[in-house]
């Protein structure tokens, strides 16, 4: 169908969504960089989407109930400026649009959640707005069982195109999504048949209807630039009774002359070709000139929610007093008063009993007293629920049928589950924790980094943290994802020594309301450590003496996880020897870094020769070692410099020469 | 089907296959530890098609034209190592299936790639075997397109898991070989319906069937115990035209009183439980013990490609001279000899003309000159081939219709490209690379790894690696990830400051043959450095040193990549106040380190203040900049502390304080 076609038989809706294609080639033109395809693409969908189905209020963009709405294929951030500016976001001005991409603008080349209102989620890696978007329908499943469908009864619209559906996300979020029968879920495929690298046929033959299907959505094929279809598709989608997929035909760069090509995926700079496009429009104002006509009337679109939200409002007022504060505490992420005491009895009562368990063990017992009292939690793990020891007895599965349940089995879905983590705590009411092996913290990878950049406070129960796997060999034990996971900004790190320190490494990752937390556990038991019972959450400094010099201070010995007790038998036979040994045990180098200087010169006095000892790569220790401007010790590591292999795990302590005997070795070298 | 009826059925196939079942209980039970069920549900499937299809030769492990057997749900790693033995491999004695996942022993909890003769990838982590397959398959094609059916002409054999399926590489690997007609592809999918938390019901529903049809592939379903539908299956999936995909209906843990349970997924060591199952099979024989008649069985199976192998080798010598050494040298991976020559010739020739061009660029420029001469290379990119110049004008475009292309549209797929160049370095023939940008090393992640753990030379060619992307925004930008790949072992990771090293970069990566290499280069222009024609290969030094101090040397700034025009610059600021400074290109933390200690302290002498320069994360450079012991030298660092942002290249660099002014201000801060 030709443009001259589409503008006449709906003439009105044309000239709406031309607003936004214009605003799209405006802003790429004046960034000179961009991807005006997309906007130009969709921009009939999302007129339709968000004048006759959204639920949103402009002036209002955090209420609770929205419907959330999320653009996968996060390149075509303009589609989602330009929304925001024309419904009236307050803080979405045409100076942003102007300034897009440009320093300090609100309007980054991708959508960056947080920088301006209705950005629900940061996107452009690809697959990413998808895979979140599952989490935000599961938050919203869970919710309305909670607190009812008058009070939580929204949908999640999710704009995906080629790309996101070819990166391997895609596969485990829909079919998570699929499993789980998430019926608010509704994705519209941006089908253009165009990749950077050009036509689809150079890259992919998948029948997508098919693939969905597969696993058990709803779906539909429609023209993307019909808004009678459109509208259509949407009301059906809301009855489908499962997560609904909507193949929209779309030409990308619609009216250009780089319509249905590779060109037009990116950024359409040529003045000519802009000219040319806005006449085939009939656009006949200037750049970022929005006829008061077509703004007034997408205004009136930002306010369409606003008597919606009033009833909801009285909704909420109507609740009782106890559930209203419950709803309210959920969705600001209020902390259960209690927590602080129940963390504190399971400190006390471990100091004094000094079980000898595996920190993937005590993580358990963090949990078996965290959840009973603190219902906004959601736990799950990669198929590893009984090695992760990451579901209490009170949680239940949820699923289509027990939408009350807190526990979900994600399947061998490291990535999508990290992905649906982000979208649970983006989304709000819901404190996600899940569990993997430490080593497929690769799997997960890139949603990992996107909770760090997010500031999402999700937690992750990493367990099986070194060559204490064992038998599993190299491909199972992480020896570089402890540096990878550090040198990641944002991203809090807790590799806890004992169960003491694993009940205080909790406590800060739920305190922790703008970050995300890795927690590091071992599979192999270990002492306690923490035998005096101490109120103050000493983790939270991120490094501390745990046991001091009985002489003259020689040797400083600094360890993590599993290698703390190791660094106390080390000191056993130092001190033996008359070299006065203080062990400093650091759980967490990130909150070690935000003390102040004066107290980390405390921990880590001149001096004395320092060893640091992880059964990991050295990456990263030299700052605490050797100090970062150099010259503050002489010091050495004990660790891995190599991947690990299969065998039992005390064999690969001692053959990989991470014992006490090494450390004494290594601390007489230096001294 | 009871275990009676199956026995009664096929008696002889019976016995054949609960050799490998028992051998599996058996080692396990040695072991304390490992995977039971697994081996036991897919003998069946593996004795027919080991005796009735497999074209291998047990006493010819590694010769060219054998079929390739995968298992890429590989903690059933006991299946392939009982194949191994029984079939009379010469390194896979009884005595390494009894130190099952010891120390030093071939038969590691998965399977570790040349551990062992017919050991082809290393296996474990879910869907890799799978995705890693679709390279071999390509690798198989290729090869047989130059070189002809009469010399290569065989199938890629893989079993998978629901784990393998549900895993999101899985997607990006069937989507591919369905799109590439990968059609000497078989893969056998273990459909158990049991997972490690349980009934499959937990966690998936998907209709593995329609998924495979939706990407193109064949697909037939049968009864995985039974052996004449195994083989029927396998002779109908050789004639497909198309991948194929047998959903075999199997019981985990066959015949135990584990069968079809979470608990049959694991170690079955109960002796009574293995008694039971013992009893069950008809098997009257001790541990380890394998009847004489049984054993010959499987040998006669081992030797049954002798002949084939044979006829073969009288193919091979029926080549022209020319054509024979070309197989030859590829399968060998012997570098053309005129490789070093257009190196240096284009060395000289950009060292002469001093273009100023992003790496990228000079990336190209070196494949332009290699590509002609090295007939084994095959590049590709993940769908950003004009961003990557990973694309020269001689290759084509491997395609069903053009086997002879030696370029790979991988769509937006990095990890199962990256898995893909795994399967096609392991397969021998091939030298591959392929690109996309660093930042999305995120999502090839576990790969990467992979491709390091076992030592396969790919290349992968990370392009628009810092801030220095520019608009596209922190989701675009590596901060973290130079520390990330620094910190794997065995991977090489170099980022060239000009074309002069990039093109040296290419020499090491080609030069390579026991590992991978990462080539992190920019999306900006920069100038050329090297502008002294050398021969010698710089790079290959890791660190050396570019500009040596004009006065006394108080300084010495290390830079890589696009900082290092950055510390030229900062170094004549320097010099003009009358501070002696040194800089040091350090390509490449890896190469560096392997140098001795002298060459070492010849680059980085102690004493003079250091300033390291790389717009990422500091993690890593200490090592450089203080010296391993500590004490060395007084030094700091300019680079990256938080995610990036969106704007211009340039003024990011000024607004995160990466500029030549920020090290003249930390050299005199340190003096």
């Amino acid at each position: 169908m030709d443009i001259a076609t589409l503008r006449e038989r709906n003439p009105d809706h044309w000239m709406r969504a031309a607003a936004i294609r214009v605003l799209a080639l405006d802003a790429v033109a004046a960034a000179n960089s961009g991807h005006s395809g997309m906007p130009m693409g969709m921009a009939d969908i999302a007129t339709v989407l968000w004048s006759k189905h959204l639920k949103f209020d402009a002036k209002a963009p955090n209420w609770a109930d929205r419907d959330r709405f999320i653009i996968s294929n996060g390149h075509g951030s303009m589609l989602l400026y330009a929304l925001l500016y024309l419904t009236g976001y307050e803080d979405m001005t045409l100076d942003e649009l102007k300034n897009f991409r440009q320093w300090g603008s609100k309007t980054a080349g991708h959508p960056e959640h947080e920088y301006a209102s209705g950005i629900e989620t940061t996107t452009g890696p690809l697959g990413q707005g998808l895979a979140t978007s599952i989490g935000m329908a599961i938050a919203e499943e869970s919710l309305r069982a909670r607190f009812g469908k008058k009070i939580v009864d929204h949908h999640t619209y999710v704009f995906a195109g080629d790309g996101c559906l070819m990166e391997g996300v895609s596969h485990e979020a829909i079919a998570l999504a699929g499993h789980l029968k998430l019926s608010n879920l509704i994705v519209f495929f941006d089908d253009n048949r165009i990749s950077i690298d050009g036509d689809i046929g150079l890259t992919d033959s998948t029948d997508q209807v098919k693939r969905f299907d597969a696993v058990g959505w709803q779906t539909q094929e429609i023209d993307g630039h019909d808004p009678e279809a459109i509208d259509a598709a949407i009301e059906a989608a809301k009855q489908a009774g499962k997560p609904s997929m909507i193949a929209c035909r779309t030409h990308i760069a619609l009216g250009s002359s780089a319509q249905d090509t590779g060109k037009g995926h990116g950024a359409l700079t040529d003045e000519t070709l802009i000219a040319d496009t806005r006449a085939a429009y009939g656009w006949e104002h200037g750049p970022f000139d929005i006829p008061a006509d077509i703004k007034s009337w997408w205004e009136e679109v930002g306010r369409r929610g606003e008597s919606v939200r009033s009833e909801w409002n009285d909704r909420v007022e109507q609740l009782g007093a106890g559930k209203r504060k419950q709803f309210d505490a959920a969705m600001t992420g209020e902390l259960p008063g209690k927590l602080s005491g129940v963390i504190k009895a399971l400190k006390k009562q471990v100091s004094e009993n000094q079980p000898k368990v595996a920190t993937r063990k005590s993580s358990e017992m963090v949990l078996e007293v965290v959840n009973p009292i603190m219902r906004e939690t959601l736990g799950g793990s990669a198929d590893l629920t009984g090695s992760n020891n990451t579901n209490t007895p009170d949680l239940g599965i949820f699923s289509p049928d027990n939408r009350e349940g807190r526990y979900i089995h994600y399947g061998i879905r490291e990535h999508g589950m990290a992905a649906a983590m982000n979208g649970m705590a983006l989304h709000g009411g819901i404190r996600p924790y899940g569990g993997t092996f430490m080593v497929f913290t690769d799997y997960a990878r890139p949603a990992i980094r996107l909770s760090a950049l997010m500031g999402a406070p999700v937690v992750y129960v990493m367990t099986h943290d070194s060559i204490g796997l064992g038998e599993d060999g190299p491909t199972h034990q992480p020896v570089e994802h402890l540096a990878m996971l550090r040198a990641t900004p944002n991203l809090q790190v807790i590799r806890p020594c004992d169960t003491v320190e694993t009940a205080e490494a909790w406590e800060i990752a739920l305190r922790t309301a703008h970050a995300p937390t890795v927690l590091v556990l071992t599979r192999q038991g270990l002492p306690t450590l923490r035998t005096q019972h101490k109120t103050k959450n000493l983790t939270e400094q991120g490094a501390y003496v745990l046991a001091e010099a009985e002489g003259k201070r020689q040797a400083v010995l600094l360890a993590s996880g599993s290698e703390v007790s190791l660094a106390m038998d080390a000191k056993v036979a130092l001190e033996a020897k008359g070299i006065g040994t203080r062990v400093v045990s650091i759980p967490s180098f990130e909150l070690f870094a935000q003390q102040d200087e004066a107290y980390r010169r405390r921990v880590l006095p001149a001096g004395a020769v320092r060893v640091g000892i992880e059964a990991a790569a050295r990456m990263g220790w030299d700052r605490w070692l050797l100090g970062e401007r150099g010259r503050e010790a002489k010091a050495g590591f004990v660790g891995m410099d190599s991947f690990g292999a299969s065998a039992p795990a005390d064999v690969l302590f001692d053959k990989f020469g991470i014992t006490a005997d090494s450390v004494v070795q290594k601390v007489e070298s230096l001294l």
